[in-house]
């Protein structure tokens, strides 16, 4: 398998996460989102993705983007070391998470977004920030609130194995913390990171440890 | 089952059209997002959904929210009329353009959004209506080239029936043109939304045919 990836976006994380949670390997294809107006925006990248976003899973002759669907796809097709629970209901609260985490906060706050709102909108660097923090903190209350109340939170937040939700959820809380933002109004979240961080498969699939870190 | 929903929800939407296709019923539990500065930030909403979005779906004691959860968990409670192909790759296929909308289109222009974009952001109402469109077009042009390429695309987004990604798909472009964007450059989209709004589960779901329209 390939993996078209850049070490900073936190989708392509999220897969390297799944990835070494499932003990697969993928050759890394680094993609450079600012390097020379962005390489994802090349033909050749684009004959992989026409959306031009990373991260992309090649496997064999398919080429799928979205990393929830590569990681939806690589429990199925290599099932060992699963990432989702087995009944419907447990699957839907994992997804849930997962789906909060990718639709409502990281598509405010990723690079192309940032760029159009500096650019084209014309906003200040301060009220950048202040638009990140806006959408990171209300989607992390939200996750707090949930996860601090349910039964069916472990040390991470299904029980007591990663899933699909945390390969999201210790993503997004590196991007907080990356722009500047303190955590300490989500303890339920930071312990998940912590118990995430300790393993080896999130600690290799950090930005920082990654060939194409700066 | 009852479905906490809004008409004019885009994410509403795609749940709705899931029910109908799998022939499902649920009450209908309307959630106003604009009536008394937003119904959904009621403590019994909240209770509900912390993040005070719909839709939620209630099946017995199990309250989920994120539209694609919704439709994942009645597509394996329900397995009847499958929403979702079998082979792993297929199924890769249709989530990555459910995923492509609901990750990377809708989040940009849902009505929290824009209600921060002129409010706090101070955009003006042309303004707002350019940022709606950049996003619109760079996401469904990525569709169109997609889809239009692809042997697996039938009368609809993969083959010839409808999926979760035709769910996502007909309520974008709907949303598409409320905003007054014509869609001639997406002929692909078009002729698939034309095939599925033929169909009495997609006209149903329609906006217009709710008991909380306007």
């Amino acid at each position: 398998m390939k993996l078209h990836t850049y070490y900073r976006s936190s989708a392509s994380y999220r897969v390297r996460i799944a990835l070494n949670l499932k003990g697969l390997e993928a050759e890394h294809l680094p993609v450079h989102l600012t390097r020379d107006g962005g390489e994802q925006f090349l033909a050749k990248f684009r004959a992989t993705n026409p959306a031009a976003l990373v991260p992309v899973l090649e496997d064999g002759s398919e080429r799928i983007a979205q990393s929830l669907a590569i990681i939806e796809y690589l429990d199925e097709r290599y099932p060992e070391s699963p990432l989702l629970p087995a009944s419907a209901a447990d699957r839907a609260w994992v997804r849930q998470i997962a789906l909060a985490i990718a639709c409502d906060i990281h598509p405010l706050n990723n690079l192309r977004v940032l760029k159009y709102l500096t650019g084209p909108i014309g906003l200040s660097e301060e009220q950048k920030q202040t638009w990140i923090r806006h959408w990171i903190d209300l989607g992390l209350q939200a996750l707090e609130s949930r996860l601090a109340t349910s039964p069916r939170r472990g040390a991470f937040c299904f029980g007591d194995r990663p899933t699909l939700a945390d390969c999201c959820l210790v993503p997004q809380l590196f991007n907080a913390e990356r722009f500047g933002m303190a955590l300490d109004a989500y303890p339920t979240l930071r312990r998940i990171e912590q118990a995430c961080n300790i393993l080896k498969a999130f600690q290799n699939a950090h930005p920082a440890n990654q060939p194409d870190a700066e």
